[in-house]
């Protein structure tokens, strides 16, 4: 994915407008000089980390390395991020600071399936990343850390998707947005990274009106009305 | 997770008995003396790279580590598994050779939150081999298709689960058994291994209703009814 595509996926772009709150220093750093020489070294270096972790893996990753690949001083890097937990959390704080927001397709079904597409699309093309992130989560408190606040920003930025539906009628009021999210979109996930099936283009609709279906019913409705 | 606890999930139990397909000179090898000497280091060896996926991750995997932790000769493990990618290969072999069936509760909802129960109970006592499995599923061909041939395994396994509500009439005849197990199983492994949220005692029962309301629904049926 580039710059350009927003995602409702686990995108970790580094080359977002940095915005919102960055751990440390390093905020304070880059909005002395905003788009400057300074949020450039971060963009390489935040990339190189991705690249690193695409090709080596998590296991394999090193401050030396990253300083290497993005001709960027070791100094500046020590300095700047202190450790690999240091980097691993601005990358997940640049790809939360984007202003992405789920299409309004106008109906349900069209929302959370635009939104599947999405995630199957950058999914598919970061994939080799997907595992590096997963093993950084096991191995890192702040990668993982950094993991839950990224997707909790997404899923917080959906929840738009679900409280609209409730207004348009097509949903009971009282659904758990939260849990008609995460049955829409985890059939996705399951498939490509678990499963490790090829990409299924019926998939995204499929899952999308599979939620749909469950949410007119009830199933997401709180409390439980079985 | 012990021998004596099936899962419908990504288990991988060294400590099975011996059965299916094993690739080249193993199976013959271990058919010769079953359940003898033979046996009892392919189960050491198994053990052992698990025990070093887990604790030290898929990159930092070696011959010679998983020959030291296992206490068998190197050679021994180099002339049966050749390379990780037969050692690995051999791990999901192994975890399919058991007789697991999913549980007859008598009712859809029943199966499928006892199969999410199952699930989430062997993930949670397992999960830092997930990640490992992940990264090796990414990075070795061998790897992914022993990947897939489990998950292929399991799935058709719990293709009864759904043939029996068919057959009670539950839901409709035409409903595509493996998407209504997808949908019904994937909250529980996004929610851990991706999303990293805690476990959630309610979402085993409450994936397992949405795939039911969304069944009865029509969701899963072919050709698309919508």
């Amino acid at each position: 994915m580039t710059a350009d595509e927003p995602s409702g996926g686990p995108s970790v772009e580094a080359s977002s407008p940095a915005s919102g709150e960055v751990s440390g220093g390093v905020a304070d750093e880059r909005r002395r000089r905003p788009g400057g020489r300074t949020e450039r070294v971060r963009k390489q270096v935040l990339e190189a980390v991705q690249a690193e972790l695409a090709e080596r893996g998590y296991d394999a990753l090193s401050m030396d390395a990253v300083a290497a690949r993005a001709g960027v001083h070791r100094a500046t890097v020590y300095r700047r991020w202190r450790d690999l937990g240091g980097l691993l959390a601005d990358v997940f704080d640049a790809a939360s600071a984007d202003d992405w927001q789920p299409a309004d397709t106008g109906s349900l079904q069209g929302d959370l399936a635009a939104l599947n597409h999405e995630s199957q699309s950058s999914l598919t093309a970061q994939l080799p990343l997907v595992p590096a992130l997963i093993a950084a989560s096991f191995r890192s408190e702040e990668a993982a850390r950094g993991v839950q606040h990224l997707w909790e920003d997404r899923y917080a930025r959906c929840e738009a998707i679900v409280a609209r539906a409730v207004e348009r009628g097509e949903i009971p009021a009282g659904t758990d947005a939260r849990a008609l999210l995460l049955a829409a979109t985890a059939p996705i996930y399951h498939h490509l990274v678990l499963l490790r099936a090829p990409a299924d283009p019926d998939l995204p609709e499929q899952a999308a009106r599979t939620a749909v279906l469950a949410a007119r019913a009830g199933a997401f409705l709180r409390p439980d009305p079985s």
